[in-house]
């Protein structure tokens, strides 16, 4: 049997010590650092011949330093003689950039799947893509995990009864998402639906499903500026909710993000760490859960099936 | 016959100009600027279907920045049917990272060849690689251009007499760069030779060839922290040459380069513009010659015999 290696980059240290934590290895040695010019160098500092190699790094920002970061560590791993290169990305930066959406527009999601093969990826695990599609820009196996059960475990120890919560999506591509924690807190779904009567009107918020009196949890994959979320949050209060909650997996929190969380309506954001967050993200209005143990597992998974599961065999 | 466009990506957008204005067009209309979160987002303004595309881009520092600007672009350009995508870089970033001198070290010259090609360059045009074994880390055809012949013709404009001259190569593996500029210059070479006599002990300055009362000029392919080049401008200086000029391709001038420079024996240093240099990098030592026709020439070679030299006839 070829041996596990775990590595970490720079995006999320300390959810890979976790990891290698659950799993009870030590993270292997390797240093990234930059050349006086910028240029990132990178070395590993132990054998690595024959292994199953499996690279933590999230794209978050700054997303092309990150994405740089991983696919030369990739290359390097690949030159070292491993058995597998397995890149674990909790958060897959680019995501929303998946179609083109107007004339001449990249899919920089595709281009990202594309470099990530061509430095060599044999496989890659993530966690809540943007959109499920992206998996399909693969050629190389994919792992898709959801943060889903995590985010509603946490939500059932908080003993609200089943009839008065309501699981609210912000928008219409975020329903199944929406469904699927419904599901596993036994409530219903409701959905903000964002319409503008006639060009050049602002938005009108209606919300689809009942609210009045209820605990409304919103659910999205990615939080980035929180505009949705704030505004939504509003929308529901409004509509006679009595207590809002957030949730996302992804905690992009650019911009005004913050502000925006601490000055709306909603009571707490709940989030995982696939980000690591800045000191000054840590409001104290975000709750932020671990999804050490689930990439853990995964990765366990993925190593012990490898005769059936890599490429490699 | 299909039309030519160029399109300036941001890392030396003067230089883009100015190759536009030599070749008699304007560039090409496009917008590259940052998400919140710091993802590029790029627009191409104007229709390039069926189109010969010119991408110029340095992939100097911010070099991750620059290289992702650029892959991204070349997507975009791709999918928005372009009838062949040409990636100028005047300056080829990551070029010194281009074998494994150590165990485990990654080949991210040869990495940047493949992510060019996977993202989906057709031909590539460059100037003085590190070394030109990088031309053949591509798959698609690449256009390798020169500036020892901007370089020589602004010393011939010197009018300094062939006899008191002397090309040095501040290294063994610059020496055929040095002779090329010797042969057109009609002056003699001499090679700084560098050795530790033993393990611990501080390097020797040995100059082979004779440089006693002569104007020797130091010629190198990249300055970056300026040591070698400086160290070398002093080593000359105490071995009898009266006047030291250093000159090079590249000027990364990073850290303490300026300092270095400003304080060493190099009467001038004569760089081009295939980096765009910060308001604090213009030394008055600094010469700057740009190679703005030398690319126009290059494209318009590349442009008007397509139908030997493009991958897709
Ligand atoms: N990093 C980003 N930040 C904000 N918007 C983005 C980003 N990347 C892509 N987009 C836009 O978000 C939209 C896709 O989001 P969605 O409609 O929710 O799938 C597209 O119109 C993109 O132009
Ligand atoms: N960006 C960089 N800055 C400084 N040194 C580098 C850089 N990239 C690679 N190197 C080192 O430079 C050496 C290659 O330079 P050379 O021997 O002149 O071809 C290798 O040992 C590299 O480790």
């Amino acid at each position: 049997n070829s041996q596990l290696k775990i590595f970490s980059l720079n995006s999320n240290n300390p959810l890979a010590q976790e990891i290698a934590k659950e799993m009870g290895v030590e993270l292997g040695k390797s240093s990234v650092k930059h050349f006086s010019d910028g240029e990132i160098q990178i070395n590993i500092e132990e054998s690595i011949r024959g292994c199953d190699v499996f690279i933590v790094q999230s794209t978050s920002a700054p997303v092309n330093e990150h994405l740089m970061e991983l696919l030369i560590m990739v290359d390097a791993v690949k030159r070292a003689s491993a058995r597998t290169v397995n890149v674990v990305m909790p958060y897959y930066g680019y995501a929303r950039q998946d179609r083109k959406a107007k004339a001449r527009e990249p899919i920089t999601a595709k281009l990202v799947a594309n470099l990530l093969e061509t430095a060599g990826a044999t496989r890659v695990i993530v966690l809540d893509l943007h959109a499920p599609q992206i998996q399909g820009f693969f050629d190389i196996l994919i792992d898709h995990l959801m943060a889903v059960p995590l985010l509603s475990d946490y939500f059932k120890s908080k003993g609200i009864p089943e009839d008065e919560l309501v699981i609210v999506s912000p928008d219409h591509g975020g329903v199944t998402r929406a469904r699927k924690m419904a599901e596993r807190l036994k409530a219903p779904i409701a959905i903000i639906d964002k319409r503008r009567p006639k060009p050049n009107v602002a938005e009108v918020m209606n919300i689809v499903g009942n609210v009045e009196g209820k605990v409304a949890i919103l659910i999205d994959d990615i939080i980035d500026t929180a505009g949705t979320i704030t505004i939504g949050a509003d929308a529901l209060r409004a509509a006679g909710a009595k207590e809002v909650y957030a949730c996302c997996s992804h905690p992009v929190l650019s911009g005004p993000a913050i502000e925006r969380i601490e000055n709306s309506a909603i009571k707490e954001l709940v989030v995982t760490n696939t980000i690591q967050l800045s000191e000054e993200k840590l409001s104290p209005k975000i709750k932020q859960l671990s999804v050490a143990k689930l990439m853990a597992d995964a990765i366990s998974r993925v190593y012990e099936n490898k005769s059936v599961s890599t490429l490699f065999d």
